[in-house]
């Protein structure tokens, strides 16, 4: 182990919430932040030194990550040229990898199948024709999904029986996609696994997550999962971050199908980052998932992942957050708010974090 | 209530490290901050702004007081010129005239017992004459203390019988001070009371506080401080706050001089600023006395103060920081580095916080 000492500079790529609550987290272990975006996002606001700059000049990456110790991100579309020409100067962690896997669900769905783990059955779609395929393979209902930048339920449209196929191509602009069988599952769960450089994995408890309009909604904790299928998810993950040799926080959302399955779980999706069903960790945990990348990242001892309290996160979205004053006032709510000015549809604009004593 | 909305911009005097954990504390609420400082300092590093600037250029401190929406500070030395030169601009919370109290002892002091409140036996001291006359009226042995500027136990002396006078005078530079009896007291805590602009207050749990070298070093939750004294010291400190108009939170220590006496607990000094005996609210609350704070300041509602698990608070003074890797190995510690280069002896440098399930 050779972590980074107390006073060293953490570079970020990205300059969202995710980017600004591992620089709050940082700063708490005395470590500096730098951030790199585009724009000025809300992580601008708390970081030691900032950089307003495109994320495909580059030069000015690589000479951004020279005045770091390492570079991590924030969000999972950073271009590998940008992840590369930051490693020109410096480590870059989670890592080229998990990031070249993590963009295309094509490339995630093989790697995590290649790894003997369930998926749903998928086929990949470049045509009328490869759809039309696709969908007498896998069967009808399906959900077709472009394969690069979808999130947030964005790039998405079910299709069904007597459905026109190019219509449906259409609605997702026509790009590379891939078709997936639906799931009946009981409930969506997410592992947020943390790996050390070293090979140390930790895992937070496993959240119970909603989503409305396809975006995540709620988080909660403690999950009714049984004992027996939570060892197996955090199995999974660990296979999974291990194949990757990932280093930081990594959350990977699964289906679960129900216990009398001879696999329980199905791999949905993951992301190399921190993770939004995570934001509670921030309120019920000693060390926050923020605080745990920022610790692998470094190179330091993990911390705890324990939680002292059971919890429910509950995102504010879009106009959600004109109630802040409201939820201030409330005794058992953490109140999160991401700085950001224009509360529009869709848009994470905080979250609060219910917790409650500890109850298993 | 008029709350501040998000977005708006909290300016704070002082740049150290509690004007650090207050930023990150507004941050968390999407309050922006807006750091003044004569140095570079901890909480430069996650504000918004940063100003470098003298405390007695006034026309600069009103500027920056006309960037921002309300005022704040985060040392009890803020000269009173300074905090009138941004009062000239915008609201400044907790007030000039907590300021003008907490910075004197003797004005304390004789506010304190103006109040009806118990303090030690006090007599101010100018001169030899002032002493020797002071000496004779309390008794020896007695602590003679700088009426100004003095904390973390310097400017102060013990007077004992046969001590010279003027010897101890020079220690203390000849400066105006005060002499106070020795109080016999079982154990020293702390009160942490946060009032609203409106009026309405609130309370931490009191801790325990224990002191090496003058220094605090740990402050622990629960205090074996019996319920009817705890809320006389609620009564207490609330009183104070009351008197002062208060807004914000206010550091309350008091001995406890056992509960056979009439009054069983003794005023020994007030912070009228976010208190280093209240660190472990961090991560033992939901909402931390820097959040609240901040909350106070901008006229949010007060947020919980209730505590969720138990918690020891400790110091990191000077090179204690140098076993910062072994610290965050530990499972039950929150790890806070301050981001100082500097580890000289006495330097508070961070702190660590053990907690563990809630017992009472």
């Amino acid at each position: 182990m050779h972590p980074l000492p107390p006073g060293s500079t953490i570079g970020i790529l990205g300059g969202g919430q995710l980017g600004r609550m591992l620089a709050m987290a940082a700063a708490r272990l005395g470590l500096k932040c730098h951030i790199y975006s585009d724009h000025r996002g809300p992580a601008f606001d708390v970081a030691a030194a900032t950089t307003l700059g495109e994320f495909d000049d580059f030069d000015r990456v690589t000479r951004f990550a020279e005045t770091v110790d390492v570079v991590t991100y924030e969000f999972e579309n950073v271009p590998l040229d940008t992840a590369r020409a930051a490693l020109n100067a410096c480590p870059v962690r989670p890592g080229v990898k998990a990031l070249e896997v993590a963009q295309d669900r094509l490339t995630e769905k093989r790697f995590v199948a290649g790894l003997g783990l369930p998926v749903a059955p998928f086929a990949p779609v470049d045509d009328d024709a490869g759809l039309a395929n696709a969908a007498a393979v896998l069967g009808l209902p399906a959900i077709l999904k472009t394969s690069r930048l979808g999130y947030d339920g964005k790039g998405q449209v079910r299709l069904r029986n007597g459905d026109d196929i190019s219509t449906a191509r259409a609605a997702i602009g026509f790009r590379p996609a891939i078709l997936e069988s639906v799931v009946a599952f009981e409930f969506e769960v997410s592992v947020l696994v943390v790996r050390a450089p070293g090979g140390e994995t930790r895992f937070y408890d496993i959240p119970l997550n909603t989503h409305q309009n396809g975006i995540l909604h709620s988080s909660a904790v403690p999950s009714p999962l049984p004992t027996r299928v939570r060892a197996r998810a955090l199995e999974m993950a660990s296979h999974i971050a291990t194949a990757l040799d990932y280093v930081g926080v990594l959350g990977v959302e699964m289906f679960y199908v129900g216990n009398n399955a001879a696999e329980p779980l199905i791999v949905n999706e993951m992301a190399p980052r921190v993770h939004n069903s995570g934001h509670w960790t921030i309120d019920a945990c000693l060390v926050s998932q923020f605080e745990n990348h920022i610790r692998a990242v470094a190179d330091w001892p993990l911390g705890p992942t324990e939680r002292h309290s059971d919890a429910v996160m509950t995102n504010l979205i879009g106009d959600d957050v004109d109630t802040w004053s409201k939820l201030a006032a409330a005794a058992d709510l953490g109140l999160h708010l991401y700085g950001k000015n224009d509360p529009r549809p869709g848009r994470k604009m905080g979250h609060v974090t219910r917790i409650g004593p500890k109850t298993s």
